[in-house]
């Protein structure tokens, strides 16, 4: 990450530079062309369905070390061969004007290597969630896509879900009065033992970053700002060898500057652990589930519905995304945003780790 | 305190010496007469109505340092002249042998004060919680209780209610796997801004003494022992009047030996906050409501039903102590329980107030 910093590329506010000379036409001529880096699971269970379903996107081209996935996807979906990369020749996407975005879909430790090859090809780049492994490394990748001149947003898609939406209006509606306290939960129990989740390296810790960053994004969402400050308690392993490298679950705390406080709780041991929680001055409102695909569910407390309309919310974050760049109008899902909650969960690994309130800057 | 320390009263141990000098009759011949101190709101609505439905127990005198309280509950429940006590005569309880159990409802800040009392009187003591304001002071009790040759057992309801003996039984039986993380949270928006329970010397600290104790015990129920090291966060005060004493809301984690944690929180801001769940390797199950006086609801994530019968919580409190004495036995819910929550919720308030996480040996 080094070389990048060193690279001396200018610091450009987002957005600042109009982006004229973007190669993709007007906002209503085509939808924006999508390649997909990175074919696992995610990407091919959710992400390629849904671009089957956006409005304004398109799968347009694929990332992928895997050989047979470029034989697969092109014959599901008709990509063709000059849209087909691997990791070796992916920087050529500067040359595919049927490219707009690049979604990157890789493990969490690769989405720097990725975005920032993604940046230097000319692309905007939706990267998953968690944004990377460091702080340092989120920053390379806000300075690549911005001295690209490029939009980089953060697959957060509940930020785009209806029933998070409609717990966010409650909130700052002060329907039940102003929220004082939040809870939220997000844990599965984990499978494979080998899968790279549990690898430090490739996964930057264990269920906070893969699962407990939407409790976190949750209660940033109700609270409308980051936390100042964490405490967290792991729990002791019970399972040291499968989870030799990452936590296996943790209780934390998150303090707002406004004043609320969170409890938060993540988990590769358990499952049942996936709701979000608002209390407020004159009742409680929530979602249970709340993180799922499909099925949110959400209730207040004076039994009123908390209702909304089932998306796919893969395809409501392109269509977003897509949108904010057919209007050269930011994203609400950053790399600052992404970059934040990296920190965020640093400092709650530091609170476990030194039993200490961690203040965040 | 000093003075009783200082009096130099032999420590015994519980139960060693054999209760055969206390002036109650044989366990079946009537039920124990109870004396309660202190005619507040929970003696009035709760605890004289449930000894009219107790098997074991009666209502047998009343302390009040209030004759308008003492004229209606004698005329409510009969109480004669001579078992009427203020708190400058309460020691003649010793010479009252109607009286076998002295039931402290006193504020916080007095229950060491009116246990101490009773306990000289020779009387066994049922005391509210949270036991006292400091460990000190529950320490004073545990010491007087003890050598006066009696027992003493802190008001913790929930230790009989059906629901929490039914969550500790799913718990204990490991129906849905072994239990790895908690969350159990208790709070109400207090009224009344001139009550007792807003000043630190009568209650020792806000919600987490009133009802967050609530959640500390469940958690400590459900895993069978007491947190091993605690971490807090309280939220900023918005009512810096009403809660100038007292904290308003805490969000508060415990850690277990055997590596469970339990994420917590209380509050006197907002209600809603009812609950105790616990995460388990294959299910979830819990309580919601959890704490209240009746209308406690059980779930299990297995769809079986959580469900137990409706008791009068501080009748079958009331009965077990009595069976507890009669049958020479120690009480489940000893001083030393009560005094270890005290402990746990002193070091809940040093972790917030110095940001770090506070074990307690």
């Amino acid at each position: 990450m080094a070389a990048i910093a060193a690279a001396g590329a200018p610091f450009v506010p987002p957005l600042v530079r109009p982006l004229a000379h973007r190669a993709t036409p007007t906002p209503s001529a085509k939808p924006l062309g999508f390649a997909v880096v990175g074919l696992g699971s995610l990407a091919t269970n959710q992400i390629a369905p849904a671009l089957q379903t956006t409005k304004n996107c398109r799968l347009a081209a694929i990332v992928t070390g895997t050989p047979a996935k470029a034989v697969k996807w092109k014959a599901q979906y008709g990509i063709p061969d000059r849209s087909i990369y691997d990791y070796d020749t992916m920087d050529r996407l500067a040359d595919n004007p049927d490219v707009d975005v690049v979604y990157v879909v890789t493990p969490n430790g690769l989405h720097a290597r990725d975005t920032i090859k993604a940046a230097r090809a000319g692309k905007h780049v939706l990267c998953e969630k968690p944004m990377e492994v460091s702080s340092e490394r989120c920053q390379a990748m806000v300075d690549a896509v911005k001295a690209a001149g490029r939009q980089l947003a953060i697959g957060y898609r509940c930020r785009f879900e209806p029933h998070h939406l409609e717990m966010l209006r409650v909130a700052r509606d002060r329907e039940l009065g102003e929220v004082r306290l939040i809870e939220a939960a997000f844990g599965f129990p984990i499978g494979d033992p080998t899968q790279w989740r549990l690898k430090r390296a490739l996964a930057g810790g264990g269920p906070l970053m893969d699962v407990g960053i939407y409790a976190i994004q949750s209660a940033e969402m109700i609270v409308g700002s980051y936390p100042v400050a964490v405490t967290a308690v792991e729990t002791t392993k019970t399972d040291p060898v499968k989870f030799a490298d990452v936590e296996e679950s943790l209780a934390f705390e998150l303090k707002f500057a406004n004043g609320v406080a969170a409890s938060c709780m993540t988990s590769y041991k358990v499952g049942g652990m996936n709701r979000t929680t608002a209390f407020a001055d004159r009742g409680t409102f929530g979602l249970t589930p709340a993180f799922n695909y499909d099925g949110i569910r959400g209730w207040r407390s004076d039994a009123k519905p908390l209702e909304a309309p089932e998306v796919d919310q893969f395809a409501t974050e392109m269509d977003d995304f897509a949108d904010c760049i057919n209007a050269n109008r930011p994203t609400s899902v950053s790399g600052e945003m992404g970059l934040r909650d990296v920190r965020t969960m640093m400092a709650i690994y530091e609170a476990a780790r030194t039993g200490r309130t961690v203040q965040i800057a």
